[in-house]
This record gives C-alpha cells, structure tokens and sequence, in this order.
C-alpha cells in the first residue's frame, strides 16, 4: 500500500534550507504553491526557520506523526537519518540524493545500506536518486518533487523512469490545459517498484489512464502480472526507449539470436494489453483522449469536416493507421441530406463545408453518432470567419458531454476564437492540432478497445511425455552447451512434435541399414559444428533417390569431409512443403520466448518473425501465425493450396509448453519445419538445442 | 512574371461591402490590419463608401491605375467584372468566387470563358475558388486573402491546393512566432499555375525554404522542370495528400498495374529532389530549420543533454531517421574532459548533467562545434531551477548565431523561463517540444544536403536500331494491345536488351527444328493469352534434357489444351539465375516510369520495387537497384556470390531509352529477368508489351 507516500498527512524535509537553489528549498517551495493539505516541517539542525516554518533539528524531536520524509542531504549521511526516520516512525522516504548504485560499487552498498535499515522500522525508501511524487487530489495536494511544471487535477497518472521524460510529459499536458492524478519519477528502483506504482494507480479511482516511461525493467515478471491486470479496467501507454544499444547489436545469420532484449518490451506489452508508442507526443496525445473518452466499439470512423484538404489528410492517415471508413447507414444518408446545404458531401468523409452553421454541423454530428455503422467519429473544424463558430462548438460540446462513441477533433483557429477550443475541450472532446493527430489517436483507442474485447485465452491440454525429459536432461546435468540432435528430436518427439525420420551414423553399413528403415528418397547431410553453412559447403545432398545413388553421394562426401571425420545425418527427404522456423529463448525471471517466421530469405533478410511470451494460447499461435508479413505464402497465392496452419499452431503451442517445463533449454531452433497443404501436416527437419 | 500578383501597387476589391460577415469586407480587413502599402479600392455600386474609403461602382471608374483585384461576387457576374477590370488595364484577378470547375460541366465552361476575357486583355485570373495570397514583405505587406492567421515577415513561402491545409501550415509557424514571406492557396488553378508560383518563390532572394501541398498534379512535367531547377538554391517541401482513394485502387496480380498514381508523386520528387513529408507537422517542424540552419555536410550527428532519458530518446529517433552517431575526436574530449563536471558523460550523447550552467553546457557545445567529426547538433536542455538556464541560453544564442553546422534544440520548460527560448530562437537555432522532433528535423535536412551534393546525371549511350523499332510499330498501327512475343523479343534486342532464344511454334515438327538451333536443356510452355497462371495451370515444362523427353512432354501439353488450340513456346533452358522484374508504364503528360524489382513472392507479396522516372541515369539505375529491401538476395547471402547488378542497370537504362524513344508503348513488363553471378549477365525470359 502506498498510501502514506501518496497521501501523506505530514512532510517532514530534511535538507529545507533558505537557499533557494537547494533541492530541499524547492520542494518546500512546490509544497507551498500547491497548498499542501498537511503540515510540512522543515528539518535543519542549523536554521531556526525556513520560509517562516519553525524549523526542527532532526525528525524525531518533529512533535507530531510524520508519514513522508523527503531527503536531499549529502548521501553518507542519508543512513543517520534514516535511523532516525524509523525510530519516529515514518512510513515513507522520498531519497533525491544521487550518488548510490548509478556511481558504482561502493554506491550500490550504501544503497543496500539504506534499504535494510528502512526495513528493519518497517519503512520504504523511494528512490535514491529519484525526482519524488506527485497527487493533485484537492484533499491532498502534493508536490514533493522538485521539478517544476505547475500541477492542477486532473485524471492521468505517469510514472516515468526518467525524470527528464517525465517532466515533458507533465509539461505537455500542463500547456493545453489538462491536469493530471499522480505523477512519480523513482530514479535507483531500491525498494519501492515501478511495477507497485503501477498497481497503485491502477486501483485509483480517478485515474482513467497510465503513461509510463521505461528504460529497463527491474522485474519484467511482476509488470507482466501487475499490467495484465490493469489493462483490463484502464489503459496504461507505454513508451520503452534505448532502443538503439540493444538495436546495434549484430544480429547473427543464427536464427535464434534474432531475439533481442528489444523484443522483450514488445512481447510483455503484447502479453499484458500494454499499448506502445514510439514517441513522447504520440503518447500524450493518446493519453489525453483515453482520460476522457468512451472506447471505440470497432474499427469503423466517419469523418465530418467543413474544409476539404484536411478531411482528406484525414482519411490518408485513418487507413494508414488500420482504421475503417464507416458506410453511413442510407437513413442517416437521408436525414443529412436534409440538413446541409446543397454543396455539402454526404459521403465518408462528411464535407459539411465552410458555411455551414450550428445546425448544419451540429446536427450532423448528433445524425452521425446514431448511426449504428458508426464506431467513432473524427471532426475537422475551421473557425470560418463567416459563420457562428461558438454557436458551432457549443453545439459540439453538448454532443460530446453524453456521447457514448469516442469523438476527437482537429480545431484550425487563432487566440480569437479560443472560446471556441474551451467549449469543445470542456464537454470532454480532445482538440489536435493536426487531423492525422486526431487519426493516430483513434487507432490507439480501437487497438484499446480490442485488447478489452480479447477473449479469456484458451490453453489447449496436452499430454507430453515429461518424464522422458525429465530423463534426457538428467543425462546432461553439468555439460551445458547443444544437445547431439538425437536428443533434441526425442525431446521434440515427447512433447508430441513430429519430426522427419532420422538416422545418425559414421559409417556406411550403419547408414544403408538406416536407409533401409527411412525408406527412398532420402537426404543425407553432413552433421559437424564446424560447418556452419552446410548447405554451400557441399555437406547437404537431397532428393537421393535409391542405393546406388547414396553409396556415390557417401563417397564423395567421406572424401570432401574427410579431415574433420564427420558423423553424417540421413533423412527421409519430403517433398512440396514450404520451409518455416520456430524458436525458444529462455528470459532471465520471464517466461520464455516464443519465435515463429518464415524460412529462407525471409528470416534472413527481411528479419519477418514474430515473438510472443509462453504461454501460448491457440488464439496467441494463429495470431502469431498471422502477423507475419510474408503470411500469403502459408495461406496461398497464385491459386496455392493453403498450408496447414493449424499443424503450426498446434506445434507452437507444445513448444511453448516443452519451454515452460524445462528452464533449462537456453534456447531452441526448429528450422526447418515443413509445412505441407492444409490437412497434411508439419514436420520438423532440423532442429538444435542449447541447455543452461 | 507574378510580380504584380504578389507586389501589387494597389489593389481593388470587388464585392467590398459593409457586411462583416462578407468574403470583401474579410479580405478589405485584413490588407487593412496588415498595413498594405499601397491604395485600396473598394467597388460597390450600391454604396458611397465601405468603412470610411470611398467606393466606386466599377474598377473602370477608379481614377487611378488598378495591379490586382479581388472578386468575390457571385459566379454569373464575374465574366462582366472582368470585362471592366482588362479594359481598366488590372493585372491579375483573384477569384474568390465559387462555382465553376468543381462543380460540372456549366461551371467548367464558365471558368474557360473568364481565362479567355482576361487573356484577351492580357490579365491574368488567378483561381477561381482560391482563397488569395499573401506577401509579408514590408515594403508590400499585401494580405489578398480572407483567411485569418495573423501575418508578419519570415523567409518560408507556402503553396497549398487545399486552403485548409494552407491555414493549417500558416498557423503553426505564426503559433511559435515564426513568421512567413508569401503565401498562396490558388483553388482550381484555371491560369495562374502552381508551378508558376513555385518558380516566383524559387526566384525570391528571401525565401529560404518552401512549402508545398498537393492533391493533383495539374501539370507533372512542369512541376518536375521547376521544382528540379528550384531545389538546386533551395529547399522543397512537399505534402501530397490524397493518398488513399489511389491507395484503395484494388492492385492486381499483373505486375504492371504496381505502378498507381500515388507512386507518380513519389517519382517525380525524387527525380526533382523534392523532400516528401507524410504529415503536416513534420513539414512545419523542418521548414523551420530550413530557414534558419545551415545544411548539414553529412549524417554524423553529436547529441548533447543535461538530462538522460530525453538524450536517450534522441539516440533512439537519431538512428532511426538513419543518422549516425559521430564518434568524437580525441582532442574534443580531452577539452570537454577539463570543462565539465566529474559526473558528467563525455562521449556521444555528451551528458552534461542538470547541474552544468553557461560555462559547461555553452563551452560544450562551442567545442563539439569545431570537431571535424561531426556535421550538426542536437541539444536537449531542461531548465534545472537550480543553475543559471537563461546564461546558458545566452551563450548558445552567442553560438547558433555563427555556427557553421546546423543545430536543433529540445527545450523543456514552462512560461517562466520564455526568455531562454527567445534566445536561442533569436540565434536562429530550432527550438522544440520533444528531441524526437529534433532528430527527424535533422534528418531531413541531412537528406537535402545529399539532394545537393548529387552529381550531374551521367547518361550512358547507347546506340539502340530505333529503326527497326520504328518500322515494327508502324505495322502495328491501328491494332493497339499486346503484341507478340516474338516482336517483343525483337524490339528489345533493338535496344541491345538480351533475350533467352527462344521460337514460338505451334508443330511438333517446327519445335524439333527449333529447339537443335536453340539446344538442350529447353524449357517449352503453353503460349495463350487464355492461362494467366501457365505454371499452375501445368502449360509450362522446365529442364528439358533432350529430344525424347521434349517430344513427350509435347505430346502430354498438347492433350492437356486441346480445347483452347494453343501455340507453344520453346526457350533455352537456363540455370542458376535469379529472377528479377522490370517494367516500363507510360505517363500522360510525362516522361514514362521504370521499375524495378525481384521476382516471385518479392513483388506479390511485399510488393518490394522501386519506381524511377526516365530518363534513368547510370547513379538513378543503381540507386534503385540497390534500394529494394531484398537487394542482400543481390549482393550475396550465405557465401553466395553476387549476382551481376551492372547488367542489371545496363537494361533498365537501354528499357528507358526504349520508353522514352516510344510513347506509344502503354507498358511493358519483363517477368522473369534472370540474373547470374557478376560477370555473366542477365537475360530477358518473358515479356509483355501493350502498345497504344
């Protein structure tokens, strides 16, 4: 519970001093020019007062409770005064000071230090190294930070790693007029979490959406279980920068390397509902229409303008960002072509044009939003010097107070008209600057919107031979590394995953015995870790068609390989799949890694894979299967046969299975899988595993 | 010469009336508000005088001479007004007035006859249904328009189609404080082109940067000569809107028809050196930087911060806009090494630390400024309550005055500190809301300093048999569509295009003739225009190895299309290549495009080509080759060796010469072209041909 450092009823401020470029003077200041509900109490064993407060040598002689101390002293001493924090019995500790773990080793100890003694009075740290927080509730209204964005009430809560990514986000909001609830930077992470803050916010009342700003997870397990949670009664935007370190590093032509720490953000935000922006404004701009209106139902937008280029820009940026253009019922068709003037456009966008007035745009908009083919609407509105443009917006801010579909609004107008923006702003309706603002906005909502829809997964029950692993990786105990890939297709073979008819040798009487079995045609591989491209090396022969032809195909092999003495592979050789790769990737305190793409130039070249997190539901793998961008080939083009897709997803699914059971594979490639045409099957061909 | 258009030495309003909600009250105020240093004639027959200046019944009647007029009467009476206006010897006319083109037949008619009265005078009509234009030059300050942001003198021009669009781009810029030097939004362009205008800005010493919204292109080959001439001083900016109705256009599997109107645009600006933005914002936000910053000589980018995350951000959106990270020099950080404080960052991004002032932040900066290693500068500066931000302010203001390179600037802070954002706006140095705004900025500017650093084309010649060509098509006269493949193949070899061998026939007896010239391994397929997918359909048979195995499969093809009776192909079978496309498409008005792509899933499915228009310089045909995303299937994957390019861009050149030799070729496609190793050339399999 992070009531006390929330809403506090006392501050005390250890470092309150008269000068005001000190930390501890500033947040004083913000305390004051925010009305701070409770008492504040400056601590300074060297001033009588500060600001005009009485001023007390240390915390515990304070006369009263105190539930949060905020500290900005020099960091040796921050220890001394937590001791004595705790023995007054204070609840929280905002800790600004910098000079902890992000200095190094001797840094990390002290903050370890502070932690413990913390504990040890049941007290939490906040920080070190932290900006501080932030509740505008007018019970409360806190400012113990020492930033500077002026705050007002308002419905949405930040939570930003950065406080440099914090403050812009406070400062955005704060220019056009839009309060926030909470806000709190929480610097070193020592003890109180991200991932708390989270679950806080998500159980107020009065916050209706989440920003939160990510540069490492601490614990990307426990945001997994806190976000999935709140997702379902609010949103939470996030946006998950430093990017590019993890984005320089090479990317091997090994398949299994293509999953970075990257995609690890996108899957835990995939998982959870989590929407991610790639930009502070995108961010924002979504933020402030989720805080005040109704989640789009579906996909379908109308756009009503009264000027013609921007509605156009419109409908461009809708369809790039995957919305639909909604067909106006022919009621709704009807009833507006009563009500506009004859030049208007009564079609999808709705040119109501620039002369029209209140009614005309007005009664538009309300005809619009009864239209069951409707599921939000997008208004671009030029304040025309020639028409009641206040009768038009106070029109539109009547709409908007009751309106149960979600209406965003581009405004094109000047200082004189800021009437005009007030009205519309005020029944809730967000006013952009820009309509493709306004589009951008409306896909993040329906994107919402879906996530709220999304069904309660359905995990297929499976009944794999785990003791048989269980029994294999015994055997390895202590030799990490790959597994030889008998092993690795008998694991695969447990967990119900057909692989193709295998046969590993070193001499030729083993391999005909084996051919024999496997049946013709036949492949015959070359199976060393010395030679990584096999295949241009010469060491892959396929499509060997009887005895004769592999006894010649062996000889000639033996005699090219013959310095690295290889064993060699001979497999049955199928026909007329297409090839398809799969993967596992163990993560550090996370659920594995799901991998699926296409084989080929795709994985390689095109890097047209997909991630998600184990488990997998069968809703997840066909998703998974589906947002390849190289999907027609799986489900058919030039008059194809479709392949089958379900012996995919089935196959991911016992993956992801096979990966949750055993934290010990590091990391797996299936590849290939063939895939044949739908009612076929797939079968993996080759396959590698690496244990920890 | 637009001179009298946009320095008008008096202007008349026709339609000037005492109504404030009237388009000639609107326009009369507002070349009132903004000082026009010329006289103003307000016509009215009906009243003495419009606010206070004396009106006359007819421009005839005005006693003095009349450069421009401004219409704003209803339709029917222009044509009259206009008589009046040539007599009276007015220059230009702007027609506000709706009602001609845009609305059919009966308005179009109306539109040509008022050009031709103004032409029979010698005046020129500028719109009709245009909004007007603007010239913030203070020795004219003419405001000819009736919109309504403010203006007040800047060096970046702005054309728009839309109106809507065009206020929208004014605003912004006036939003920041930004002013503007001409502006335009020319309605449905019946004299008076948008090329004309681009070519006058083009021509004016104090506009810096220009700004372009399109919907259509009038004339594409004009646009194309102006804007290619314009581009060489200074910077485009261009907006094409109506993306979508183009984009829904349903692309069939014909490769041909990849070529939609949309990619017109993006071929014409490249050709040009036009700079294409996707958003409103993002053209505002970098013609800002146009009118002020130098062009950067490259993409080595050096971020500096006194805050973390935000400088992160900028590292993310810097590598993303394709920039580079500059690698400081070792003299330059051994200076900031002595400048800054101990715990700030000295490599790139340079974090300075909140607590730097004037001497370490501006000291900074003056020293990256002089590292050859880097070619522009992005800061991020918070405004930490605790150090001297408007000294800081200062010495950058000091610095962006005379820099060299160009800077952008992220400035978080609020109304408090305005005056370190008028300071380093005044040095002429960006400021920003967000560093991701920065770093696309400067992205885009790095694009137009590659745009300005392009060689003069160097065009091959070639010396093609343009007779043969000539003589082939005159047979064809008349009979427009798809011609054979055999004159197909003959007019490419025309071109020195090679072709595999190849003989059409329809006897067994013919073939086997045939296919000793041509030789084994041959390749026979069903030659009729019936089968779209011939492969699918079992018409085409690979690998044929000799003359048993022809006849069979000639035997199997024949039964298999009886019905249809079709004739048949024999070509050398080749192996080994990769396929490629190529295709010509005709463009009305304009010279023909090329493109390029690679074969199969690449084009259906990814739709991964690149258009060019001809005439194709050696750099612009492997410019496109090399800008598809498959091109590592190109230039070797896996330890393949590198397929032979040059050949490549030889036949797209030979095939723009072929297209721009013959505007009576509709299009053409070349699917597949095989390509082999480097050194072994690329040879023509199939190609269609449509003339018109």
């Amino acid at each position: 519970m992070l009531d006390a450092l929330f809403k506090p009823r006392s501050v005390a401020i250890v470092g309150a001093s008269n000068n005001p470029l000190s930390i501890g003077h500033i947040v004083m200041q913000n305390l004051l020019d925010h009305n701070f509900r409770g008492p504040i109490y400056p601590i300074n064993p060297k001033s009588k007062s500060i600001k005009s407060f009485r001023a007390y040598p240390s915390v515990s002689e304070v006369p009263d409770d105190v539930d949060l101390v905020n500290i900005s002293i020099k960091n040796t001493l921050v220890p001394y005064v937590l001791e004595d924090c705790g023995k007054k019995g204070v609840k929280f500790a905002i800790v600004h000071t910098a000079g902890f773990k992000e200095v190094g080793e001797e840094g990390l100890q002290l903050e370890r230090q502070i932690v413990e003694i913390a504990h040890k009075y049941g007290m939490r740290i906040y920080g070190p190294n932290s900006q501080g927080i932030q509740n505008s509730d007018p019970a409360i209204s806190v400012y113990a930070n020492f930033t500077f964005v002026p705050m007002f009430p308002g419905n949405i809560s930040i939570v930003a790693q950065s406080g440099g990514v914090g403050e812009t986000l406070k400062l955005h909001l704060y220019r056009i007029g839009k309060g926030i609830r909470m806000y709190s930077s929480f610097g070193n992470e020592a003890d109180v979490s991200m991932n708390e803050i989270i679950d806080y916010y998500g159980q107020d009342e009065e916050t209706k959406a989440i920003m939160v700003h990510i540069e490492t997870f601490k614990d990307p397990a426990g945001f997994l279980e806190v976000a999935s949670r709140v997702t379902q009664k609010k949103p939470i935007l996030a946006l998950k920068t430093g990017k590019t370190s993890e984005g320089t590093k090479a990317v091997a032509s090994h398949t299994g390397s293509l999953i970075e720490q990257e995609t690890i953000a996108d899957v835990i935000f995939e998982k959870a509902g989590v929407l991610r922006f790639h930009s502070q404004q995108d961010m924002i701009d979504a933020a402030i229409a989720f805080s005040s209106q109704p989640v789009p139902k579906g996909e379908r937008v109308c756009i009503v303008t009264n000027t013609g280029g921007p509605g156009i820009i419109a409908v461009d940026e809708c369809m790039a960002a995957g919305l639909q253009l909604a067909r106006l019922s022919s009621r709704t068709k009807n009833t507006l072509k009563k009500l506009v003037f004859q030049e208007a456009i009564v079609s999808n966008p709705v040119d109501v044009v620039a002369t029209a007035g209140p009614e005309q745009y007005g009664g538009t908009v309300a005809a619009l939003l009864k239209d069951p083919n409707i599921d939000s609407l997008l208004l671009v509105f030029v304040t025309a010097p020639f028409v009641d443009c206040e009768g038009i917006a106070r029109k539109l801010g009547e709409i908007g107070k009751t309106s149960k579909k979600p209406i965003v609004c581009q405004v094109i107008t000047i200082e004189k008209w800021q009437e005009v923006i007030r009205l519309i702003r005020g029944s809730g309706i967000p006013v952009y600057d820009y309509a493709e603002t306004a589009a951008r906005v409306l896909s993040s909502m329906t994107d919402y919107g879906k996530i709220q829809m999304r069904k309660t997964p359905s995990y297929k029950r499976y009944k794999p031979k785990k003791a048989n692993v269980v029994q294999m990786l015994k055997r390895t105990k202590g030799k990490e590394g790959f597994l030889p890939q008998k092993d690795v297709f008998a694991i695969l073979e447990s967990y119900g995953i057909p692989v193709v008819k295998t046969a590993v040798f070193k001499k030729k009487e083993e391999m005909l015995k084996a051919a024999k079995k496997i049946d013709y045609p036949v492949a015959l591989k070359v199976d060393t870790a010395d030679i990584i491209h096999k295949t241009e090396a010469g060491g892959v022969m396929l499509n060997i068609k009887d005895e004769k032809a592999l006894k010649t195909t062996f000889g000639k092999m033996s005699r090219k390989f013959a310095k690295v003495k290889p064993a060699f592979i001979l497999q049955k050789y199928l026909e007329g799949g297409k090839e398809v790769i799969m993967g596992i990737k163990r993560n550090e305190g996370l659920n594995p890694t799901l991998m699926f793409g296409l084989g080929g130039i795709f994985v390689e070249i095109l890097k047209d894979v997909q991630f998600r997190l184990a488990p997998l539901s069968q809703e997840d793998a066909s998703r998974m299967i589906r947002s390849i961008k190289g999907h027609p080939v799986l489900s058919g083009t030039r008059g194809e046969k479709p392949a089958d897709v379900e012996s995919l997803a089935d196959i991911l699914q016992r993956l992801s299975n096979l990966a949750s059971d055993f934290p010990a594979i590091d990391e797996m490639d299936l590849n290939p899988v063939l895939v044949f045409e739908r009612g076929k099957g797939a079968v993996v061909v080759d396959a590698r595993m690496k244990i920890v």
